[in-house]
């Protein structure tokens, strides 16, 4: 990692240098933790009180003036985005070791794999998978019958793809997670829960990031999807037949029920549950933790369980803060009146 | 998966035909997805709308009079499993390739392989551990020392068994979940936590499915069991020492902690979590997100945290809700009881 | 397994012996289900009214008199402690198998592995990774390029290191556990989600127990850091460049969003939620699904979600439960007092 000068860097992002342009810059880091050398950024408002004490050589900023603190700017409308291009420019995205198809893996005869893709050692790829160019499928991982994989994947290791499933182009699937396995579905007769054949798929669009223990059933008779550019957290399930929107976030922890849809753009925090057959429309933002048990229509913003409109979900949890005070309350108003009554 | 005609998938399921018999079936789809050719089923009442709309040329259903569509009808007591049943019939379960012993996987010379059991490259069968007939062990599994595995058990790929456990019959086992691994059990003495040896086991007893990253603790002292014909779903933690009975249902995400015993047929829903150290009756169903810190009598119907009646928390939810206009009237009340006492 | 009298086991904890000291021990086991030879305890009062009943020949108490059970005691400060020593001294812990470095591994060249360390059939030890003394490297283990691993570590099968972690002395971690992944992080712009770099690491220090299916994912710009002795159970995510601190117990399941700092000997128990950015002081203990919003000072001890103190929420949840009968008491009281207002 070559170092740069403060200038080079705000050109590279389109951003306007307060300060000394010629800063020698060697590093990047949050804006508590940096030292000489380094640059950093604001842009969560929480940390703009460290502007003034941060050892940082430079800042990415957006909307801060040379009096609230004393090292160079690179002022710019989007400084998260910007610092990240910065961080690209200077560390560069992870290294892969090229090994080509090593001996020490298992492909059928009968799987296609792509130009300059890498089968590392112990993965497997199963009869008539068919895997792009440019992938990294790493030690353990196992693609099952009939997948495909597209160009510029990489598979952590010991991802799991179940036999049939979709996978786009420049999918990143994090260790230990599983793309397409059977979904909890059972058809209860008699006292006993017999299993329904799930020949439905999972399809993971393009872009999409998978962390690592996420789960992502196949569908019982209609595909799961998750549409283009969404990323989806450590440890999330997804249930069998749910189609995600493009471009969503759903955070570590978070559920989603079988059958559901979801438009585009929603963001879930960490530990939402999303309730089975439901429609979950485009920009939606659920809260943490919250358990959202019924459909939910654009731009809506929830928090709770039952998830409900943030605002009246805060002021209801400050409702039930004050009940012990309110209980008191009712107790001397019951008191009160029956004074007034008995003086009749 | 080769055709069929309506009247012989009716008779396959003992149900009765309404239209034409002679439709020829060729696949099989949820209400919403279904065209020409298609059977699906109406099981849940939220898809009743979709009868007049649905293109299935078929719909699998209970009570439904001809005037509600304008398809050919099964009808039958439980269409959800008669549709299951024709799904069985028409595409099957998962197919496995046969591979016998593959000499890329590692099996111990004291091990023992029943009959047909397949085991894939890069699996691992240690010291004495003994597997049934007709098992699929597929690549990446861990057997460890010890353990005692069924006849007709699927073990997906990198699931990982500890030693000394006892998976019975017709258990299937998806990917990256674990079986048997040690608790969470601590003992705290002068600031440390200091490692318990677990030296109880883990049980999973016939029919028992286990979904994908799931994990279940091997007993502290005592074994853990999961009971016949339970499933349990992705990402499910089930703690040291706890015994749960046969044919319940455990969703995605649920967590149960340790010494906790559970009884049949319960329904934990999404992301639920059991307190340890307390007994769940029989015929118990739990509610998503609901968080059980007590022990629950048999057939009780719980939701909330801390779970309560159902009709109680949904009570206790629309409260919460109205507490804002509450607190506004009892402000007026207070004003107007004043108002009388200063007449007197 | 050798069996001891309760004398010698009285003194391999320092207890004192009510009863026969020559009683032969032959196994250890919980109060219930303990039979004639066996030793068994009482830590939680939930279990004393097994003392009469309990078949054990002798249980390890801390403040139980003759009268109140019919069995042999050992009486100490600590039963806990002392009966995991004494299932120690007669179990022991688990024994690993001594392969050294199997063949059909894969070991870089430039790797480095300790003496007596054992590295199982398939794992992985990827370029300039260094792993110390006595460890054991189960099938399946993936360790990235550079990790360094210390001495007396215990990975199980399938658990992933990523490239660049480090971890401590005497660390163990179970099966299909991910540490060092990349974290949740993307910068929003034009629509899509950018990946991040992360060019911050995982620190896993000395006497670290990870869960399985855990996931510890690296930092965006600093380290992600679990302290010493401290424990995180199965399925517990912890974000991206969060720093924990000593002996705290995260038990499963558990969700702890990025760049939060926790104290020394904080306790979060079940499926609890822990928001990113915010500041936990020491021995905070947070109740089973709280979830955590804001900072909390030294020695909080809360409840619910949003968390707050025990006691308020306990209060806000009997309330919560009060709160249609309220309603009633309320609307009466709007009545009584209108009534009143007329009769002016």
């Amino acid at each position: 990692m070559k170092s740069r000068t403060l200038g080079e860097l705000a050109r590279h992002v389109g951003g306007e240098v307060v300060g000394d342009p010629d800063i020698v810059i060697r590093a990047a880091t949050t804006i508590e933790k940096a030292a000489e050398g380094d640059i950093s950024f604001l842009a969560n408002s929480k940390y703009r009180k460290h502007l003034r004490t941060t050892g940082a050589s430079a800042v990415v900023v957006k909307d801060v003036t040379e009096a609230e603190t004393n090292t160079a700017l690179v002022v710019t409308d989007d400084p998260y985005y910007a610092f990240t291009q910065i961080v690209i420019l200077m560390y560069g995205h992870r290294q892969h070791k090229q090994v080509g198809s090593s001996d020490k893996a298992s492909i059928a005869a009968s799987a296609t794999i792509g130009a300059e893709t890498q089968i590392h050692d112990f993965a497997v790829v199963d009869e008539k998978a068919r895997i792009g160019a440019r992938c990294m499928i790493y030690p353990g991982v196992f693609i099952g019958a009939g997948v495909k994989v597209g160009d510029d994947c990489i598979l952590y290791p010991n991802a799991v793809v179940y036999d049939g499933s979709q996978i786009g182009d420049r999918v990143i699937i994090h260790a230990n997670a599983t793309i397409g396995e059977d979904g909890f579905g059972f058809a209860t007769h008699k006292g006993a829960h017999h299993k329904i054949p799930h020949i439905g798929g999972a399809i993971i669009e393009d872009d999409v990031e998978i962390g690592a223990s996420a789960a992502i059933e196949r569908g019982a008779f209609s595909d799961t999807v998750i549409g283009q550019g969404t990323k989806v957290g450590d440890a999330v399930v997804v249930g069998h037949g749910t189609v995600i929107g493009p471009h969503c976030l759903f955070v570590p922890q978070v559920g989603i029920a079988g059958s559901t849809t979801i438009g585009s753009y929603c963001v879930a925090a960490g530990q939402v549950g999303i309730n089975g057959h439901i429609k979950i429309g485009n920009r939606v933002t659920i809260g943490g933790q919250s358990g959202v048990f019924n459909s939910l229509p654009d731009d809506s913003v929830v928090l709770g369980t039952p998830a409900a409109d943030i605002a009246d979900s805060k002021r209801a949890y400050l409702g039930l803060r004050a009940l012990p005070e309110l209980r008191k309350t009712i107790k001397q108003l019951e008191r009160r009146v029956a004074e007034l009554e008995d003086e009749e």
